[in-house]
């Protein structure tokens, strides 16, 4: 198995100002190729620093990648290095020119500097990565066994050339293919998760299921590499069916979806149309349905019923359920749901009131108590859910996902999604 | 100047499961010691390259910060490893098993495991730092004219301990003192402002003026090393008193504040209520108001209009309007945040509708089109404004940003905030 070292040039990283999340995206993209990665490096825009960071970089490593330092300016040393490291100078390519050329003209810099000239500049005998999202090339260059690919430091351009050219570059060297799906989970604990799915990842080599920690949910990698592409998607598919086996009714998504992004597919898919009432999450749950394109078309309305006054006017619930009940409580939330409901043409509406903190109301419920109500047509169901206080912040995004999960647990329940409301 | 290089330890942070936020952390913390950062690296527990990564930190770095490897198992070997390198036998720590016991107890795990007593083990000679936010204690560590700093490694237990530990002990090395602002501008472009604020960015030593880059904002960070807190304080007073006079109409907190942080403690300290109006944002903006503790006292409700129907007839916007200006207009918004408020006891509402992306809508204005209204007892003003579309999720923040800057502006504008609304 092969293995690589990441190297991170620039100084904003080593004043703190940007993290470094490159080297964690080139990481996961290396393992799903079978690579495995020793270290991490960030060194700045220093030579000296610089080169004996790829020296032992290269020591260890069959695979050096680099991100940053590729652009214009004279701080942009990381090709100069890679090419004296590895004995291949720098030369001029006409295609990188010609490229350069046509982006500045089309931004309307067609009288660009000279040292933009510079990214045109590439080491002899590499394999050139054009850049798809900006102006500089990337490459990749062999030498003496080793392996350096060269990548840009903005993310979305380094993550572009990633997919487009550094691992169909990495994946033609290997007699093998991946296949690899990320399934999300909701309503189990991690702990427990890996218990119930001990048998596909325990001992396991191909397929491999690895777990990953997320906020309020859990998230596991299933990875197959095979001699071919439908080999490996066979036995990703087999091992996914194992895990809806065991912990399906936990399983809320197998393409890595967010849990408002299922949401929004599933009421598409049923030709239905969801409001909402807030109370502690303020907003937080609209705003996440709404995050999708084209939630339009089953999203209508949302109510942020902060205060009071506001389930009293907007909504419909009677002063006398939040005297006898408070905010909090179960009568409150089915009267949000039943008001919104009512007050919509929404076919489903969804409420939540609790206690986001940090300090707790004076019904005596503790922080992280919620009450989550879904109404229909046909009827109302309302829950409460505690979660361990963890901060004003998770708990409100821990209610998010418990609205999701509301809705997904209805619409794919056993008594079969609501029915669509009769508008009249 | 001393300087410093940062190890974290962690077979995740390879794997790319974890983004390696500590490093940037540290390095700024560092920075504003007056401690420059060379490199960071990132290792898995394997006792060879921990080894080596080790001794090339220690030949360049006067301080080396680890964070991580400090826990019970056979995989943490930070400690031991750091131990080796520096000559000082890990030794029993009373302070430290006795502390290790309590929280056991207290978590209900007493008959801990053997290995848990791993973690009263620390090197000869060392300062400890008792770990105020989990159970491994981290230290401080000289010889040879160079000092180890070793830290945990999930974020909240890493963070304490450098606030209340590692600062003060590497503070009371140096003879001198370091205070520091993060100020945040609104409505002014990054060049733009490097440009206006030269005269406090270019070839000063102290304070210096650091700019640093943010989504759809700009953060200058002004900091000052001197001999007393007192001067030090005064310096970046100075500095902040020339930065508001080049650039004060964007500046809106001196306190690294979010924007909606800000708006809340405007409204607060006038007592002023407000409500909101949203469609394209779909209720980001009341999300973020309401992510601030305590904002019920100044946040009433939120309308998420996202279909014209619910515009008609949650706020009594006009079908005509719609119809002959269509919902991204000047006219729907002036009417979306007069219904507002109307339909409130708020004393300002505010409104946005706008085109959030990834398409346009139908009538032919650009994504990243806005209009922003507010409306309050004595008028009603709307403005358009558009932002270079930079994707769905750029374009939203944007217009949560938009519609902070058109409170504060209100608020703090030449004709005073807007009165209190009488409610009958």
């Amino acid at each position: 198995m092969p293995n690589a070292s990441i190297i991170a040039v620039g100084t904003e990283l080593l004043f703190g100002q940007t993290v470094n999340t490159n080297a964690a995206y080139v990481s996961e993209q290396l393992q799903l190729l079978g690579i495995s990665v020793l270290y991490h490096f960030t060194v700045g825009d220093n030579p000296g620093r610089m080169k004996r960071t790829l020296a032992l970089a290269f020591e260890e490593s069959d695979i050096v990648v680099t991100t940053g330092g590729l652009g214009p300016t004279q701080d942009d040393i990381t090709k100069e290095m890679i090419a004296e490291q590895m004995g291949a100078p720098l030369e001029f390519d006409e295609e990188a020119m010609a490229r350069l050329d046509a982006i500045m003209r089309d931004i309307g810099r067609g009288n660009y500097t000279e040292n933009n000239k510079k990214q045109a500049y590439l080491p002899r005998g590499c394999t050139v990565f054009y850049n798809n999202a900006g102006t500089a090339p990337g490459f990749a260059l062999e030498a003496g066994g080793k392996t350096a690919i060269a990548l840009p430091g903005p993310p979305r351009e380094m993550k572009r050339m990633m997919q487009e050219s550094a691992i169909p570059y990495l994946a033609g060297k290997s007699d093998s293919v991946i296949f690899s799906k990320m399934l999300r989970f909701y309503g189990i604990g991690e702990s427990a998760l890996e218990t119930a799915l001990l048998p596909i990842i325990d001992g396991q080599t191909d397929p491999t299921a690895a777990p990953y920690a997320k906020e309020g949910e859990c998230a596991v990698r299933v990875t197959s590499m095979r001699r071919t592409a439908q080999e490996a998607e066979a036995a990703v598919g087999g091992a996914i069916e194992q895990a809806r086996a065991l912990a399906g009714a936990y399983l809320y998504s197998t393409e890595d979806e967010e849990y408002h992004e299922v949401v929004v597919r599933l009421l598409r898919e049923r030709g239905l149309v969801l409001c909402c009432a807030e109370s502690c999450t303020g907003g937080l749950f609209a705003g996440a349905i709404t995050s999708v394109p084209g939630s339009s078309e089953v999203f209508d309305r949302g109510f942020v019923t902060y205060s009071n006054e506001a389930k009293v006017a907007l909504l419909g619930v009677s002063k006398e359920t939040i005297d006898r009940y408070g905010a909090v409580s179960e009568p409150c939330c089915r009267e949000m749901a039943l008001g919104a409901l009512a007050r919509s043409r929404a076919d489903i509406a969804v409420a939540v009131t609790g206690i986001a903190g940090p300090s707790g109301d004076t019904c005596g419920k503790p922080v992280g108590t919620g009450y989550y109500g879904i109404a229909w047509a046909g009827g109302v169901e309302v829950h409460e859910r505690y979660f361990r206080n963890r901060g004003r912040r998770v708990n409100r995004s821990a209610a998010v996902l418990e609205l999701c999960d509301t809705i997904r647990r209805k619409l794919e329940g056993a008594g079969g999604p609501p029915e669509k409301k009769i508008l009249t």
